[in-house]
C-alpha cells in the first residue's frame, strides 16, 4: 500500500505578485489552467492507482484545497483524499509525523508513505512513476528514501545529496550539503554523485516512527500526545483531521531533512531523472513558456519592440516593451513587479517590506476566495463599493445583516435564492434585488451553474467589518 | 490688441499608453492635475489680459476641450475663448492662416497673433510675458517672430534656428536647420548663435496674410475661399467656428514653418530662456518629477528595491522594481509600457503596431469622454458588461433604444433624472432603476453635482453599435 502525502504549505514569497498568503504558491496556475496542487495530486493519484492520498495543508486554505481536487477530471485516477489541517504552518517534520501516526493507526503500519511537496512540478510522469515504484523497494527494506535529482546545471539555490555505494535500485547517502557557490556546484556536477535534494521522500509508516522514536524523541512525544487528542475527536472515516492547536505549538518549526534525515544511518537516495523544477522563482516560471525567435515569452496580450529576453505574464492588460532586455513583468489587477532574471530571488524582498507596511498586497489579491465562492472588488469610492460576486453550486453565505451599508444584487448568470429579512425569492439573470440596511439576508446558489451577481454596496461604512453573522454553514458565525 | 493662437493638435504617439487618439496629449495632466492644454490656455489668459483667445483643434475633442478650459478657476484671468473646428488634422499652416483670416475681419488686421501649441510647458511665466511682450514689439515692425529657446543642452531632437545680427530686443534669422547629429548640436550650443525652434511664433494678422500671399499663394487663395464660405455660416459672436471640410481638404498638409517661414526674409527670432519643454517623450516628463536618493521616480505607489534611475507612474495599481537600473514604466488601465529613457523616442513604434493591428489601445482609454460626461467600462463578461458612468451637471445623454441589451442603472452620486417609455422619474444616491431591451430611454442630469451611476447590461449582444439615437442635444443623430 503506497499512500501519498501531499505537503501543500510554501508562502512563495518569490513568486509574488501571483503569490500571496492569500492564494500562495500551490494554488498558481500554469498556462495549462491546472494549479501545482491540482498537478501534484494528479500525479499522485496515478501512483496510488485509486488509493488513500493524505493532503497536509494550513486549514485556512481548506476549502480552496478541496475546491482544487474537485477539479480533477473524468478520465483521471480517483482516489479518496483525507486532508490533515494544521492550525499554523509547522514546517515538514510535525506534519510528516502527524501523517505517519494516523497512516500507522488508521492503515497499516507497512504502508509506504510517498512525501510530494504540492509546489514543485515533475514533467515526466513515466519516469516518476518508475522512481516511486524504485523509491518503494527501498522503503520496504526499512529505508528512509529521499529522491535525489539528477542535475542539470551547476544550481546554487538546492541543497545537494551526496551519494556513496549503491544499494539498488538508489545508492547510499554520505551527506547532505548546503546551498553551494558556484565553483563547488559545477565539481558536485561533473562529479556524477551528487544529486539536488528535492524534498520528495518515501518511507514506511513504521520506519520514520521508529526513526523518529531514536533521534528526535521530543517531536515524537509531541506528536503521540497530539495524535491521542485528536484520534478521540475524530470519526475514521473522516475526510478531514484537525490538529489541535494547543498541541501542534508544542513542534519545533523544523524541517525532517534536520529534525530526522540529518541524523539517521538509515538513509538511501533514488537518483531521478524525471524533468522537476521546484519553481522557486519567476526564472524558474519562465523556463516553462517557449520563446520566440528574440527569446521573448508571453502570456496574455503581449507587443516586444526591439526586445530581448523578456518574460512577461499579463491578467488582462497589455504589456508594451521597448528596446528593452532581460526583463522579468508580472502584472496582476493591482500589483506590478519588474525585476531581471538574475535577481529573481530578491523578489521576497517585495514581500517583507510589503508586510513590514501592512499592505494589503503581501497578502490578499484583488479577488478574495470564500469557502462559497469568490468575490473580486471592481470598483471602490466614496459612499459605494462593487463586487462581482461567485457563488458555487450549493453553496451559500452567511444569513448576516450589516449596520451601514445597503446592497444592491444584478444576476448576471445563473440563479440566486434570496432571504430577504421574511421573504424569500428567487432572482434569475437580468433581474435584480435591493437589500436595505439593517435587514438580515442570505444569498444562495441553489442552481448547477456557476452564480454570478454584481454587487453595488452604498453606505457611510463599507468595511469588510460591518457584518453580523447570524448563521452560518462554514463556522463563522463564532 | 494680443490675439493668442492655441494651436490643440499632435498626437503625442511617444507618449502612448497615456496620450491616445481618444484622449491626445494636450489632455494629458501632469501632477498638478492641469492638462497641458488648461496650462497654455492660463499662460495665454495672462497675456491675453482679459481680451480674445483662439484655440483651433479637430472638431472631434471640441467638447473636451470646452471642459478643459472651463477648469480655469476663480482667480485666474478670465478671457473670451473661440474655437477654431477642423474636420480633421492638416498641420500648422492652415490653422494660422484660418485664424488670420478670422481675425483681420472679425477683430483688426493689426491684431497681434501669439501662436502657442497646447501640448508644450512653459515653467517661468514671467519671463514669458517678458518674451511676448519683446515679441510683439518686432512684430508690430511687421515681422514674422519665433520664439528660439536658448539651448540648455545639445538636443538632438529639435530643429534649430541660426540667429544673425541684432534687431532688438530680437534677432535676425540667417537660416532654420533640421534636427543636427550630436557633435553639430554641441557646435550649435556653444556659438551663442543658435536656438530651439519652439513652433511659437508672434505676427500681425495683416503680415501673415501679406506673407502667405507673397510667397505661398495657393495656401493664401485656399484659405480665402475657405473664410468667405465659412464667415457667411457663421455669427460674428459664435464661439465656435467650423471649418467646412470640401475647402479645407484643399489645404497641404505643411507647417507655417515650410510654408512660410523658411521663404519669407521678414523673419526675427526673439530669444526666450522660459523654462520650456516640449514634454516630446516620457524621459521629458520624468525629468518634472523629484527624484529620490537613488534617483528613483514614482508618480502613484512605487516600491524601488535596489533600484535606480526608474520613472513609473501607476494610476492604481502598485508597481514593485527589484534591482533594475534606468527603465521608464508607465502603468495605466488596460496597457502597460516598459522602455529605457534612451529609447523613449520608440514608443511610437507601439503605436504603429497597434494601429497596423487595429487595436483598441492605440486609440481608445478605458474612460472614453463624450460630450456629456465620460464612461468606465469595468468589467465584461458572457453577457454582460459593467459600466461607471458619469454625467456632467446639466447634461443629458441622447433619447436612446437598445435592440439587444437591457440596463440596470443605481446611482451611487447625485440625481438623475430617468425617462423609461412614457415615464419620467428622479432616481437619487442609492437608488435604482431598470431599462428592458427595447424601451426608449434617456439619462439626465438635472442636479448641479456630477452623476455618478454604475450600468449593468445585460443581454445576448452587448456591442456600443447597439443603439438608436432618438433625439441628442450634441447633433448625435445624424
Amino acid at each position: 500500500m503506497l499512500i501519498p502525502l501531499i505537503l501543500s504549505g510554501g508562502a512563495g514569497t518569490r513568486l509574488w505578485p501571483v503569490s500571496r498568503q492569500g492564494h500562495p504558491k500551490p494554488f498558481m496556475q500554469l498556462t495549462d489552467g491546472q494549479s501545482l496542487l491540482l498537478k501534484t495530486y494528479l500525479r499522485a493519484a496515478a501512483v496510488a492507482q485509486g488509493g488513500q492520498i493524505l493532503t497536509a495543508t494550513n486549514r485556512d486554505y481548506f476549502f480552496m484545497s478541496k475546491d482544487e481536487l474537485t477539479k480533477a477530471r473524468v478520465g483521471d485516477v480517483e482516489c479518496r483524499n483525507t486532508f490533515l489541517l494544521e492550525p499554523f504552518g509547522r514546517n515538514t517534520a510535525a506534519a510528516i509525523i502527524m501523517s505517519a501516526f494516523m497512516v500507522a493507526e488508521q492503515f497499516d503500519r507497512d504502508a509506504c508513505l510517498l512525501v510530494l511537496p504540492a509546489d514543485h512540478l515533475v514533467q515526466r510522469q513515466e519516469a516518476f512513476a518508475e522512481a516511486v515504484q524504485n523509491a518503494e523497494i527501498l522503503a520496504r527494506q526499512g529505508r528512509l528514501v529521499t529522491f535525489g535529482i539528477v542535475p542539470s546545471m551547476p544550481e546554487t539555490g538546492f541543497g545537494y545529496i551526496e551519494a556513496g555505494p549503491n544499494i539498488p535500485p538508489g545508492r547510499s547517502v554520505l551527506r547532505f550539503v548546503e546551498k553551494p557557490d558556484v565553483e563547488t556546484a559545477q565539481k558536485y556536477v561533473s562529479s556524477g554523485n551528487f544529486y539536488w535534494n528535492s524534498g520528495m521522500f518515501c518511507f514506511l509508516a513504521g520506519t520514520v516512527l521508529n526513526e523518529f522514536a531514536l533521534h528526535a524523541p521530543d517531536i515524537f512525544q509531541t506528536a503521540q500526545a497530539c495524535w491521542q487528542e485528536l484520534r478521540h475527536t475524530t470519526k475514521a472515516d473522516a475526510n478531514m483531521l484537525e490538529i489541535p492547536a494547543k498541541h501542534f505549538e508544542q513542534f519545533p518549526d523544523i524541517s525532517v531533512d534536520y529534525a530526522l534525515l540529518e541524523r539517521s544511518a538509515n538513509i538511501a537516495v533514488l537518483p531521478a531523472d524525471i524533468g522537476w523544477s521546484d519553481i522557486g522563482s519567476w526564472s524558474a516560471v519562465s523556463q516553462l513558456i517557449k520563446a520566440d525567435a528574440d527569446n521573448n515569452r508571453g502570456i496574455g496580450e503581449c507587443l516586444f519592440v526591439d526586445s530581448h529576453n523578456i518574460f512577461a505574464q499579463s491578467e488582462e492588460r497589455l504589456i508594451a516593451t521597448v528596446g528593452v532586455d532581460d526583463l522579468i513583468i508580472v502584472d496582476t489587477a493591482d500589483a506590478l513587479l519588474i525585476v531581471p532574471p538574475d535577481k529573481a530571488q530578491d523578489v521576497k524582498k517585495v514581500v517583507t517590506l510589503l508586510k513590514k507596511q501592512n499592505h494589503d498586497a503581501y497578502k490578499l489579491h484583488r479577488t478574495v476566495f470564500r469557502p462559497w465562492g469568490s468575490y473580486t472588488v471592481l470598483e471602490e469610492g466614496p459612499r459605494f463599493k462593487i463586487k462581482r460576486i461567485e457563488v458555487k453550486p450549493g453553496a451559500s453565505l452567511s444569513l448576516q445583516m450589516h449596520h451601514h451599508r445597503s446592497e444592491h444584487w444584478i444576476v448576471v448568470n445563473g440563479m440566486a435564492k434570496v432571504t430577504n429579512g421574511d421573504q424569500e425569492l428567487l432572482v434569475g439573470a437580468n433581474e435584480s434585488t435591493y437589500i436595505p440596511a439593517g435587514c438580515s439576508h442570505r444569498l444562495e446558489n441553489p442552481g448547477i451553474l456557476n452564480l454570478v451577481m454584481i454587487e453595488v454596496q452604498s453606505g457611510e461604512y463599507l468595511g469588510e467589518d460591518d457584518i453580523v453573522r447570524l448563521s452560518d454553514k462554514y463556522g463563522r458565525c463564532q
